[in-house]
């Protein structure tokens, strides 16, 4: 398993990385845009490299129940079918199976569901996501995990998290090994310190490519989440990349990259392109605001997106109001571009040792509200 | 108004010609792609431009009532605003305000009615129409109508007609002769043929700079229309451009360029891209049939557009049965890329005195089906 994640510097906890797949490479801190059913909704994939991105989210659930993993494998796998030839990350079908699905029973074998889709049957166990994510092509498959509910007693947090630890060997055993194909164990155990170390050291015993940290950004709010990452990634190997996934807002990938995060995926940028809130070095804009109809100004005049070079807020925010299929293109990729300019400038800036510093003018940015008269 | 086309060859009644507008030249036979509320749906505008497309419509009716066309005028007109720098028709907002409309109200001095969007009372008159067009900027501006019923009786058409022919000197009046921007007339008359020469010869009496033959593809049917074509085009000077409002599918085009019609707008292809039907050479395929589900091809292997470069007719399936954006945006770019094809195809071979056999080449591809295997 070596050779896959290069650590090339660091700045205080926060780390410099590269991440190899069979792919290409991952430059890290990185964050990856959903395309959730084979697609970065409302954009072409041309678009998404153009934003900066290097790898996408494939959401398991959502593939096995439309086309299906076998039907996507007939097509050579999921690089070919949404013509992403870059690297692909997908989750296990957990979460969704566990949140999204009618008339779910989970036991120690796994999630039985009826899809939210055709209410048609399926099971989903370690070895099956395993299997389905192989399908898929995937270049970083992810364990399937237990959701621990939040709030969680530390009796149910405990007992959830040990469930998902038998959960990660069984997958650990079912994944087949190949270069530049990487398996991630995900750390539960709620907002427990011990739990979390516990849950770590059982990953690291398996043996994993890298480590993601599961059930936060499920409404814990942002302070509680840091309280976690003050410590979690301390438990966890420096020479493999390390996940926090479904997170999230600019703040949020900020805060966590000074703490040791080098991975993130989020829905936000892109549905918010659909609901029309820009995401900005000056904070967010809704641009349904009536505030932006008569705005002859772009977005933001120093963003380089085809958005903020050749569109004006009045024209984004008729676009909005009149529910046109264009506002959710343009926004979804200024919001795209945006977040991979924030990466970019994370990457930048621990390089130079200046992460801090960045951190700072973030903050103050952010809290103009709006570009600065 | 000299100077505004140039009539270049011709092939039996087929016409090769040009306009000149303010913002470019537009080759005709052409196909202009409907831009309804100041974007071409699930379009960017340099997609429109790279199907081939030289000029696209906006509908007066939407822009008048949103964003409002002096709003559009404040943001430097409507090229500035769409970001479409290249010539612009636009409708008078009649045809709209008179279908779309509610509690509208129709007398000699103009249309009243009401928003479909907010219920707020409007007045659009010839003067008014042509001042709204003015303030769009738009390129080629269409006389203000009165939209006869189909089907009508003699007296109907001929009352509704004279009222055209009064409303379209108003217009004439009220239009600002620039250089690079057209008024065109538009002739009325129903299925009559003396009720059409005797509204073309009204037009070319005030005089214009292009002739629309209006009140077709309303419901009457291809034969019928063509049956029109036959001889309202013989009414109308060679050295002007003629425009068939509205139409059509693909067999309208071949058959009304035939009859010596110069310039088509349509909702067809870009709606149909949404709703998932593919125009191809080999027919109309409804991308959401099962039979493609499992197809690895192109749509059409022969198309050098985007979706049939980098996609499988199961992806495209697939995002039309999930109801993806993207589904829109790569369906609405191949019809828009075959329309434009299929007029190209049709100026060569005018220019190459082949229109006949290009005529019979595509009714035989049409109705194969399918790529033939």
């Amino acid at each position: 398993m070596s050779g896959k994640f290069d650590l090339i510097t660091t700045d205080g906890k926060a780390r410099r990385g590269r991440i190899h797949t069979a792919h290409g490479i991952v430059n890290t801190p990185a964050f990856m845009p959903v395309g959730t059913a084979g697609t970065v909704k409302a954009m072409l994939p041309e678009s998404v490299k153009a934003t900066g991105a290097e790898i996408v989210l494939g959401n398991t659930y959502h593939l096995m129940l439309r086309p299906g993993a076998e039907r996507v494998a007939s097509f050579g796998g999921l690089h070919k079918f949404m013509n992403w030839p870059g690297p692909i990350l997908t989750d296990s079908g957990g979460f969704q199976a566990m949140s999204l699905s009618d008339l779910r029973k989970i036991n120690e074998n796994g999630c039985e569901f009826r899809s939210h889709i055709d209410g048609s049957k399926h099971m989903l166990t370690p070895e099956r996501s395993i299997e389905i994510q192989d399908l898929l092509d995937s270049n970083i498959t992810m364990v399937l995990d237990e959701c621990t509910a939040f709030p969680a007693t530390p009796d149910e947090a405990a007992s959830s998290m040990r469930r998902s630890m038998r959960w990660a060997e069984r997958c650990r055993k079912a994944f087949r090994d190949r270069d530049g194909y990487l398996l991630f164990g995900i750390v539960q155990g709620g907002i427990y310190p011990h739990l979390r170390e516990e849950s770590a050291k059982a990953l690291i015993d398996i043996g994993f490519d890298g480590y993601a940290i599961g059930g936060l950004a499920i409404g814990e709010g942002q302070q509680q989440m840091f309280s976690v990452l003050d410590y979690t990634p301390d438990f966890l190997p420096a020479d493999r990349p390390r996940y926090l996934m479904g997170v999230g807002k600019p703040s949020d990938l900020v805060g966590s990259v000074a703490r040791g995060i080098d991975m993130f995926d989020c829905v936000m940028p892109t549905r918010s392109g659909r609901t029309g809130l820009a995401h900005t070095r000056y904070g967010d804009l809704n641009m349904r605001n009536a505030r932006h109809a008569t705005d002859d100004r772009p977005i933001d005049p120093l963003c380089t997106c085809p958005a903020c070079t050749s569109y004006v807020r009045g024209y984004i925010h008729h676009l909005m109001k009149t529910k046109e299929i264009l506002g959710a293109m343009l926004l979804t990729w200024h919001n795209l571009h945006y977040y991979q300019e924030l990466m970019q400038g994370m990457r930048h800036a621990i390089e130079q040792g200046g992460l801090a510093a960045f951190t700072d003018d973030f903050h103050r940015q952010q809290a103009l509200g709006d570009i600065p008269n």
